[in-house]
């Protein structure tokens, strides 16, 4: 049995890799300062006593260094770090959410870990680290790396300094770059948001943008399963990962249709100008998923049955809020 | 005539740069926290009035900002970045110093400069983005990019943010990849710290490393050249250039023995294991220079020359000290 550390652990993916994690009989603290996430999430782990919880701000490294403490739960194994600033859009208006809950929260992990001398991190990072590289099939050693968004930089700033500190007391680091990623409990996306409009408006879903932006999708089910795939592998020292479905995605307009048909089926969709949903949006990319596969993860079942199964999970969530 | 600022305007580049500026008739504001300027280099320019000095921690944006208010030279045009933790060294005991002093400095730049409107960056970045390539001619898109040093990574989290920025409020940003620069006034680097170790015990010099690392080199009047050079030209919104010599660079090992012929002729050279000097050390790098000559630079005039020319200067600043 080890002792996992998750910071964001009450967030969507972060409450989902602590049940994974529960069910495997480790040790799990999971610490999240509930600006995004939720105590409901992970109401029935701690309930349990599978997972302990603290509430902590992951960007005060005092303030977390105090939290692990309290918890006493012995020698942490490992840190995945997930506490971020999961809604991108809001950094647009302001890069310094991205600075202080996408950026500081690593810098003060990376410092706790170094205090209490912890040697593994996992991190969240994400496709948004490559800015917008057209039609090109990504791979980790794509350039340059330009992101467009405060979120993207923010991640690519905590990739850069998780590197630097595998000079010294990081002896084991792995970068996985999320494509998106969906299901249940969604605090954020598309899908939400679309289920959400449709519910306020069942006449009309307004789409921002022209609908012809194309994504690779991922469950999050899915996601989790290629995190510990990856994670239990004998690797590099720095590993980056794209993690991804094994195909080109699915555009706006086919989600859009999706939700229309699954929520009011008598819905006129309306489109935006423009190919970017937002400023800051990639309209575009995708994976080469080389490395994925040369790592031997089977894979996942592919974009649209990963939107349609999250779809089924984000309905049902919001018929019991 | 345009209104500059400069921040980290007395170190040893942002005086060099300042001069240069005020030679060519333009208005020049210096910011610095002075942690590693010096009034002393810019004296002359603040004297004669050509420039203005208000002294602000530039990782502050309301002290940044209210130093800039408080010097009265209205709207300004440009921002030359250069404030950053300018000792790599200093940074491997603890990252938060880059963290603070080289990336923060860019966010609160970045911040003063959506408040008050100017959208032209110029900013000071580095080989060390890269990281340890080895020995493959860099380009601008080479990647991974894996700096080891927080210097490098705080470097590369403010590139990542300024790019962001060209989304919205920057319309202009250059990003100068700078190789190691050699000149006076000299604060820091393999050049001060042999002359001054001879000088302390002048029958040996004591050197970090086997003396095998090799880098290209500038001279600050130089590299300043080339800086402006690349901002007169009508470029994209986002431009990123390796600026550097047309040569390979010298080994540590030549430098090294220039200076003992320079300044104590008789002392023995000793070297130290490995091919890196320090942690976060890049034993060797080399740019490949085609976007620099493509933008139509003329050229520097080689590493061994530049050495050269900054060891005569830092001999002659030493023997003031």
């Amino acid at each position: 049995m080890r002792t996992h550390l998750i910071t964001g652990g009450a967030g969507f993916i972060g409450s989902n890799l602590a049940r994974s994690l529960c069910a495997a009989g480790e040790a799990v603290l999971l610490v999240d300062d509930l600006s995004n996430g939720r105590m409901e999430h992970v109401a029935d782990l701690t309930a349990s006593g599978a997972a302990l919880f603290r509430r902590a701000d992951c960007s005060d490294a005092a303030a977390l260094l105090a939290a692990i403490e309290q918890a006493g739960v012995g020698p942490i194994d490992e840190v995945w770090h997930l506490a971020a600033n999961s809604d991108i859009a809001a950094g647009v208006s302001d890069f310094n959410v991205d600075v202080r809950r996408t950026y500081l929260t690593t810098v003060a992990t990376l410092d706790v870990m170094r205090r209490i001398g912890v040697g593994v991190i996992r991190f969240a990072s994400t496709s948004a680290v490559y800015g917008d590289l057209g039609d090109v099939a990504i791979t980790e050693e794509s350039g340059p790396l330009e992101p467009v968004s405060a979120y993207g930089a923010a991640k690519l700033a905590s990739e850069a300094l998780i590197r630097s500190c595998c000079e010294s007391f990081v002896r084991r680091a792995d970068i996985y770059r999320f494509p998106n990623v969906v299901g249940a409990p969604a605090t954020h996306g598309v899908l939400l948001d679309f289920v959400r409009k449709l519910k306020a408006t069942p006449e009309n879903l307004s789409v921002l943008g022209n609908g012809g932006q194309q994504k690779p999708y991922l469950h999050v089910a899915e996601l989790i399963e290629a995190m510990q795939f990856i994670a239990a592998q004998a690797a590099a020292p720095y590993l980056v990962v794209n993690i991804g479905p094994p195909d080109d995605g699915v555009t706006v307009r086919a989600i859009a249709e999706m939700v229309r048909d699954a929520v009011s089926p008598a819905a006129a969709i309306t489109y935006g100008q423009g190919a970017r949903g937002w400023v800051g949006d990639v309209p575009r990319f995708r994976y080469s998923g080389e490395r994925l596969r040369a790592l031997g993860w089977p894979g996942a079942g592919g974009s649209e049955a990963a939107v349609r199964r999250a779809l089924g999970e984000i309905i049902v969530q919001e018929q019991a809020a």
